[in-house]
């Protein structure tokens, strides 16, 4: 027996487990480790160094902005801890704060990376469209009083729908190399104060969402036309899109693996 | 003209103004004054007193406990502050935190007193019924990943429903004279993962929702059956009951007033 075999022995072999990640955004810089601020990335690995004993860093799928929420995102790690998978979920939230919660935890092939499979992404973004704002609400809605036309923003959706190049709707700190992107699909529906809209896709650019909302924001209260949105998307540049909406409305909330590739 | 009438001329005539008050109560230790932490009457006064330049402090209906919501729950203050009535709900939340909201502001009797009416109250409890919490509603929900048997809490809850002494389900630190109640309503409804008890009644003893939630937990989970809560209100005692639950899943969400007098 060589002194590796006897490691694998004690410790088991290597395995890569993938975990569901829910969280609260409001407390945290975003996902993706920041000089300043903490972050879900840097709080996850600190749990699992914890309960491992191993030197442990996570790699997500979406790396949500700062304040954005999830109920579905996903990391993996790998580990020689000997723990049935689906146990890790728990473990792990006896050790994480209680606004991050792993929601389940399983096995994946080795060399499984999130971000190298196809998917589709749902975020949705909620709006409290009433005259004061909801104190039960005000961590997880953007609040305008500015009584919203939900017809005109659902025409004005309907540009986006499809592939296109969504250059004007990306941040210009950008480091995409293209910002040719897909959108499967694009609702907006009102539920008595609240318009939720729900937008999936093949893929975001930073801070796509956000400013395809704070441009229906623009639709919805009359500063611009539906179809200013078609002339937005030909102009190719950010400032013809409408303000980046606030990351308190948005949440990831489904997120679909298609393929095990790019 | 007499000094008195001099000054009513210059800051207008003494008025009353009722409030309707929502908030969040997971960071105030409740609605009234305490010697320890932030409550939600002194965060109302100190807001008022900086508005108008009077030293106010309001008279609360619902004195709700630590960490209880509130979407309608009622204040009135008296002031010579001349603004029109309605505008005050907007001129005290700019100076409000985020965490409570004025909904309303009109003006009612000089000598209306919210704790004078006769009303119904109506109460939710939210309780989060799955594998795992959910970030998102940790602060509005108690979790319990107890399958809980939603026919058998409305069997029990059936009980309750009616004018009965409600001592058992009252906290010992009551200072009510009588503990009889009328509950006009109380249902338990399931819609996905989130059961919701609405309990409506003429008055609530001290911590008395929250006692009847946690027996009808009991209930849901098995430990008690549901006619032993007809035995819990025959017992008179507090301790024969059920523990009581937590505040972050009780909201005061409607108050109606059905009369001025007592």
């Amino acid at each position: 027996m060589t002194a590796e075999q006897r490691t694998e022995a004690a410790v088991g072999p290597r395995r890569r487990i993938r975990l569901t990640v829910a969280y609260d955004g409001t407390a945290y810089n975003g996902w993706q480790y920041q000089p300043n601020g903490v972050t879900i990335e840097e709080t996850l690995n600190r749990a699992l160094t914890e309960l491992t004993g191993e030197r442990i860093e996570v790699i997500g799928a979406s790396r949500t902005d700062a304040g954005v929420h999830a109920r579905c995102n996903y990391a993996v790690f790998d580990t020689r801890m000997r723990m049935e998978a689906s146990r890790f979920s728990y473990a792990l939230n006896q050790r994480l704060p209680e606004d991050i919660r792993v929601r389940r935890s399983e096995e994946v092939g080795a060399d499984w990376h999130p971000r190298k499979c196809r998917s589709i992404k749902t975020y949705e973004y909620r709006i409290l469209n009433e005259e004061f704002p909801d104190p039960l609400d005000r961590l997880y809605a953007h609040f305008t009083y500015l009584r919203l036309d939900v017809e005109k923003m659902r025409e004005a959706a309907a540009y986006l729908v499809g592939e296109h190049d969504f250059r004007s709707f990306c941040s210009i700190h950008t480091q995409a190399e293209s910002t040719v992107r897909r959108i499967t699909a694009l609702t907006v529906e009102r539920n008595g104060s609240v318009i939720a809209i729900q937008i999936s896709g093949n893929g975001f650019l930073y801070n796509m969402v956000r400013i395809i909302v704070g441009t229906l924001l623009e639709v919805g209260s009359g500063k611009y036309p539906p179809e200013r949105v078609k002339e937005i998307l030909e102009a190719r540049e950010r400032r013809a899109a409408g303000p980046t909406a606030p990351a308190r409305g948005l949440t990831l909330t489904d997120y679909e693996f298609l393929t095990d590739e790019p």
